[in-house]
């Protein structure tokens, strides 16, 4: 199937370095790429390599996690690690009604979109203008846009949604939501909170206990890459941490 | 929406414990429950409460987290927190087509089978018999046997499904499918080998690489609990090891 | 060189399982000994076979593992993974002078009196009765109790000593010792505190600075064993969380 | 008590900066220093400050983890996190003798010789010239040559010494130490290789097992920073993996 204007692709340089474009941008100076015209991938198909300004690049399906690789960051993103467990353990899924609270650069809100489409929608509300602009260019990109309705609200202050399956928040104040989740949330849903500290995993678990939210979870997951060179060994490198999970339950 | 005979149902006792029931199953003796009839449950709303033999449960909807805990098992599961990982990673979502290769007691199953409806498929082969029927009683449990197809074949003889979006193997010798993968899978499909050896990591990377997958990556996820109790603290109790996932792409 | 009444001796089963026995130990009733009087090993040599109630038993010389592992529990001890860092992150060696908030069951204790002597010493301050009482009878059992002078005093309350090269302590609320081990470090002496939970951390933390203490450093030590069977992996079992080791020094 | 000549010494600058310094060294440039004399040092109070080349010093009497860190690298270093399991789970203590398998850049053999003086030794056999050399400079600097005798020799081909309390080994081959160490060890002596890869634990836990070795444990050692900010969280930063290792015990 060759590429259409609303596709998102892949470039791979000969080095295996990705760059995520979509063909209906504006012709730009783009990092590796130089000055080029994205158009020009219209009708290219898939798998094919593509000569731009005098250097092969191969045209490629972007997988999900392509998708957050090539995002444009703001802010510390949500790394995959970590959304694949928010995306499962709350049961999100094709046609799920995701309320997300901070969109920051949007790569949870990437994988949240990219698994409940075509039939699902996430909304996401965010305060901070920048953003806002930044998390929506990247959904664009990602080509997930339309199945993303962003609010410029404050999610502490209320929820307007109502039987939604899951809320996930990726805020400051994790606490100042849950009154609002346990009100939007269907029976049964789910709530997330992703917080980098252990006071504020405190907070936000004290006060779900408080509002009777059920089957409390706080996980940490750590993530080490194995290395199979003369011998096999855990990498040298690591992320010390990222973010606590705290999952909970409404019925 | 009230019970029809093919949901799947958890039942939920004064002290939170689950029992995962099927409404259409013979009437039996069950843990926790004592004999019971499951068609009992059928015309119930959700989220109601009912009496059996003298015990109050609460009726609920399994969320996909559930439908793996309510499995009966004949071998180590794989479990969410990895699981999670190899459905993002391999970029699945509904409508893939994927090729499981050692289906064991149906857990990945479960999830992938969760993840690809209603438009996709799991095909899983398993040679051993004992496997091979708990794990379709656990499938048609969670109300997902719909979207698997069970072949009793050896996947290391050949997998005869093309253009396949994923394959994930949890067997001793994954190093033995990597050639079948990389003709039944799509361009930019995607392969995953769950292993608890590094051993078993060594050989089947070496093998990837032989066949010139791209994109090796092998990880370990860890998982911790964290604890809320007088103070913070990670739990003292820890799984200290699942299995190495070895992750590759075919383009 | 033969066993004298004031050593102190393991005895291993056939099994492996070791018990810790010291030889001017009153007749007595001994777990997997049965009745026995310790005194009948005074003379043997270590290394060879004793038969006690029809058993044998190999006499080995402990080691400090072995005097950890066989010591009697009231409490949570702190285990060689994280005594093994206090000691050298603290530059604790034969001659140091340390003193010890909460000696607990003498886990630590029998560390640092095991490193310090026979030129130094550990003063131990409790407050709790069965905890003094039990400490010392398995610092005798560790032959190790001429090295520790334990007060029945508050340390809370103030720290007699002067100049002492570190001061560990293993208590609920560390920050209250900070002030007093200050005055009683000389220059460049080492703190340290034990805390299992992230707000002791923190509490400590805070005061140390307060206190214009140096180089603060707080780490937790995980540890994973490694299994040898079929393929080499990580051990399933595993402890998931022990004390935050909380490091400053006074300069 | 006035510094003299065979001090090791460490100088902190206003950013707390540590050199580690020994003051009957030649005048030299020496870095965030510049052109000094160490013997300039002879004489001056520890804890007070020192001006060089219009720069405050504060002048500190180092730790072991002082000495450690101030080392000249030619080679990847056992940590301290790794040398003080290694040391406390080999008994060793002041008045053993050690022999150590590869010096490397002598961070091992620092940590050993800080414990084993003044009355025990380390016995060190290196082939590398270049690892001798530094590593004899290293231990020059910190204080602790005399505690260590550095042999020229190929510890695969034997050892010389006798009835030793521990051989500790970090090379690439430990399996061809094991029948050595097993004639050199003490009844009751500890043996220990640290090894970066899982086919160098098989190795050599398969040659310590044929060999007859008791109590073998392979563990793998990781340390995570806690960091108290703004709230408690652990180190984004993080050593992914440094060396297992592996303990038995001749009896």
């Amino acid at each position: 199937m060759p590429i259409s204007q609303s596709d998102s692709v892949v470039l791979m340089d000969a080095k295996k370095r990705k760059v995520l474009i979509r063909p209906d941008a504006e012709p730009q100076r783009i990092k590796r790429l130089g000055y080029f015209a994205p158009k020009e991938l219209v009708g290219c198909e898939y798998f094919t390599t593509i000569r731009i300004n005098n250097k092969d690049f191969m045209i490629l399906a972007p997988s999900v996690i392509d998708k957050v690789a090539g995002l444009k960051r703001t802010a510390q993103i949500i790394l995959p690690k970590d959304s694949a467990l928010i995306a499962l353990y709350c049961d999100i899924r094709c046609g799920s009604v995701v309320v997300e609270g901070g969109i920051g650069s949007g790569a949870l809100t990437i994988v949240l979109a990219h698994i409940v489409r075509p039939t699902g929608k996430v909304v996401s509300y965010e305060i901070r203008e920048e953003f806002a602009e930044c998390a929506l260019a990247n959904l664009r990109n990602a080509n997930l846009a339309a199945y993303v309705e962003l609010k410029r609200c404050d999610i502490t202050v209320g929820i307007a949604e109502n039987d939604v399956d899951a809320v996930v928040v990726d805020i400051q104040n994790p606490q100042d939501v849950v009154e609002h989740a346990k009100r939007a949330l269907k029976q049964g849903g789910h709530f997330c909170a992703y917080t980098p500290t252990t006071n504020q995993v405190e907070l936000v678990v004290r006060t779900l206990r408080a509002h009777d939210f059920k089957e409390l979870k706080t996980i940490e997951n750590i993530q080490r890459e194995i290395v199979v060179g003369a011998g096999v060994r855990p990498s040298f490198e690591m992320l010390g941490h990222t973010g606590y999970l705290t999952f909970a339950r409404k019925f």
